[in-house]
């Protein structure tokens, strides 16, 4: 039986899966391949380091560089992370032509565009089903499950840490550096957790969707980004309430003039399937022209479920290279790509759920609805919260109809300018 | 630019579709193909009958024979249905070195084994993304989306008129007459619906499911089937007070000493995301060693979403050909493939929903609970609804804990054998 050689970058906990999934499975990847995956070398910082999964120890080496000059070695699988480096060594193994896969969504909405060029030109595969959504098959979905339907839009919930955080204050009474801290100790959130809480894990993934869904190259600086760490716990009451969930999402959609392209914190409602997906759960929710609304739901991180799509990839590799066809299928051909304009996010459109902080006196509630509506943004539901007396702050609540974003900031930005609220006014835009 | 022809076997609501989706999205389909795909025969009964798009009457032919022998046809796409012709065509298709598209279930259910045999010795590409689930990419996510990993069971909605039905149901107060006439009426079940509501639909795309998910020959005939037809509105009511909903899953599960195949109402708890899946709407729930558990959702029937899938495989097997590596790929290879025993309804261990109709007399109870307990059944929950009353007949709910179904059948016979109830007793299976 054919072998196929494989050099891992890295060996952390993605690569540590990666050798147990390939133990584990290894009768049953053969008879589907009708090859053998075999690991030859691993990159490591310390040979000496104590493993989650048994390796041999003479596979292991410091010599990360020398990966791609085996020959041995067909495939260089990168799981070091980061953008420096991994460009580096993946562009050093595309020049080697070596096949790629990678699990690395920061490389690839960073320099994704210079690594498909010249994997295209060097003519070799470049893999990267376990950069977006873990475990779930979303890039095969939408390179080829979709491949004949046109995506107006989607919806994804594709970070763990921050869905695992809102489900947790949905349930009610606490507050975002509560359940930081709890999501830390139980291992669902880094020490640092600010590329996940903060959307720029989120920007990432949306960059990667975003290109094979609507066909386009995207400026990775141009996707509007928030965070979830500013919503408190009376936000995702008033979202339960008023029969909303707030998910943490990652939106695109196409417009003629352009694409939308947005992550942050969004009240969905309670009823459609993207508010049941719990806890680290991610999802993604398409909508096209033929098929119209399909979901792809499950585990978006952890070693074993990203390691399934990292050795996935590597079967299809495999099996690319054994019909001796690499490089002849690209996810997106880099010339059928278009450039197209990223919307602004004054210009989006959308409705918006407010929570102005204001002092309870008499005609507060008629002032904030006479700015409102002074820039054009009509209420479709008004709630005022709150106890009633001297000096008592209280909450309104507003829900808009839909209006330009531009118009609503323009509006608040007057509103808090003025002594009328005590605090900035959140604001959580819903899905439209 | 490359053109590949493509014959259509048969021209009728997807057929349309397929015609109507390649216009539509033609240049876009060029751009990820890199070729063009062209149809250039229509095999139809009639050609003077309307169609639902508009086609070149020049494409339009009553030679349904001939489209295999024509030179400019690379891809035969089978849309017309049924087994035996349908069979005839396909294999006559593959003799001619034709890749193969189709949508067709039945087909693959019966013939499958023999068809992928023998586009595996002609070294051609059969795909059938629309035979399961209509346009979501199912086929595809079990291939190569979850390849590396070892799918321990799956629960799947995929036959859209019994969801149809039983979401109807279970917003209360109808009975199954009525709901179904009410499908008919628009446009969601045939006039003759036994093959939907009575679980043939669902046994072989089950059958499809199953051969990719455990690696395994699937027996049509082996797989139990029950249908829907025999619920009525107490059931869907009690399900929902016992905080379950129930819907037509086809399951699957590995077991050591075999595969455990079934088509059948089921009653599931309400939190699942299964549960959710209303109307028409069609999901693969799948639970593996290394992803866990993971769900697909979308449109399972009608002309655009399944022409989704059968134009997604025609790029697809476009692809292989300018690629030159047709046949190359093949689903599973059929020697790869192991013989597994279908384990007898007999042996499958499940909980069970029983509604027994008996007369509210007193020692009823003690009677019912006696001859369960002897043929070693507990019962978790019990409940009595019902009119006290002279001869009044009433209904006694009882929710078992896990038992084997060859000992619930034995009570049950033993039970209604008796003047104990006054009708079969309704059984109806919990997931497990």
């Amino acid at each position: 039986m054919r072998e196929i050689g494989v050099g891992l970058l890295g060996l952390g906990n993605v690569g540590a899966g990666v050798v147990r999934l390939l133990a584990d499975n290894e009768k049953a990847i053969e008879a589907r391949l009708g090859a053998k995956l075999v690991i030859k070398a691993a990159a490591v910082r310390d040979v000496d380091r104590e493993r989650r999964v048994d390796v041999d120890p003479a596979i292991l080496t410091t010599d990360v560089d020398g990966i791609s000059a085996r020959d041995d070695i067909e495939i260089v699988c990168e799981l070091i992370g980061g953008v420096t480096k991994a460009r580096d060594l993946v562009l050093g193994a595309i020049a080697k032509r070596k096949q790629i896969v990678t699990a690395n969504k920061a490389l690839l909405a960073v320099h994704g565009d210079e690594i498909y060029a010249a994997a295209e030109r060097a003519g070799v595969d470049i893999y990267y089903e376990a950069a977006v959504c873990g475990g779930i098959p979303i890039i095969r979905t939408l390179r080829e499950g979709l491949a004949s339907d046109r995506i107006e839009s989607i919806a994804g919930i594709v970070n763990g840490t921050s869905n695992f955080i809102v489900t947790a204050m949905a349930k009610g009474g606490r507050e975002f550096s509560e359940v930081l801290a709890e999501a830390q100790e139980q291992g669902y959130a880094e020490a640092d957790p600010t590329l996940d809480i903060g959307g720029g894990d989120a920007a990432h993934k949306l960059a990667i969707l975003a290109m094979l869904s609507f066909d386009c190259r995207v400026d990775l600086d141009k996707i509007y980004v928030e965070g979830i760490e500013s919503l408190e716990a009376i936000d995702y009451q008033m979202a339960k309430d008023f029969g909303f969930v707030i998910k943490p999402l990652a939106l695109g959609r196409r417009y003629p003039e352009g694409i939308d392209l947005r992550v942050h914190p969004t009240m969905i409602p309670a009823s459609w399937l993207l508010a049941d997906v719990p806890d680290t759960k991610n999802a993604l929710y398409v909508n096209s022209y033929a098929l119209g609304a399909s979901m792809y739901y499950g585990a978006g991180a952890g070693m074993m479920p990203t390691a399934m799509s990292v050795v996935s990839d590597l079967i299809e590799v495999a099996r690319n290279i054994c019909a001796g066809v690499t490089g002849s299928k690209p996810m997106r051909s880099q010339q059928s790509l278009e450039s197209r304009e990223i919307l602004p996010i004054e210009k989006v459109e959308t409705r918006y759920y407010l929570r102005f902080s204001v002092e309870d006196r008499p005609g507060v509630l008629g002032q904030l609805t006479t700015v409102l509506g002074a820039h054009g943004i009509s209420i479709s539901e008004l709630l005022q919260r709150g106890e009633r007396g001297p000096n008592a702050q209280v909450s309104v609540i507003a829900f808009t109809h839909k209006t330009q974003e531009g118009r609503l900031r323009a509006a608040l930005s007057a509103i808090d300018s003025t002594a009328l609220t005590s605090a900035p006014t959140m604001t959580i835009r819903l899905a439209s």
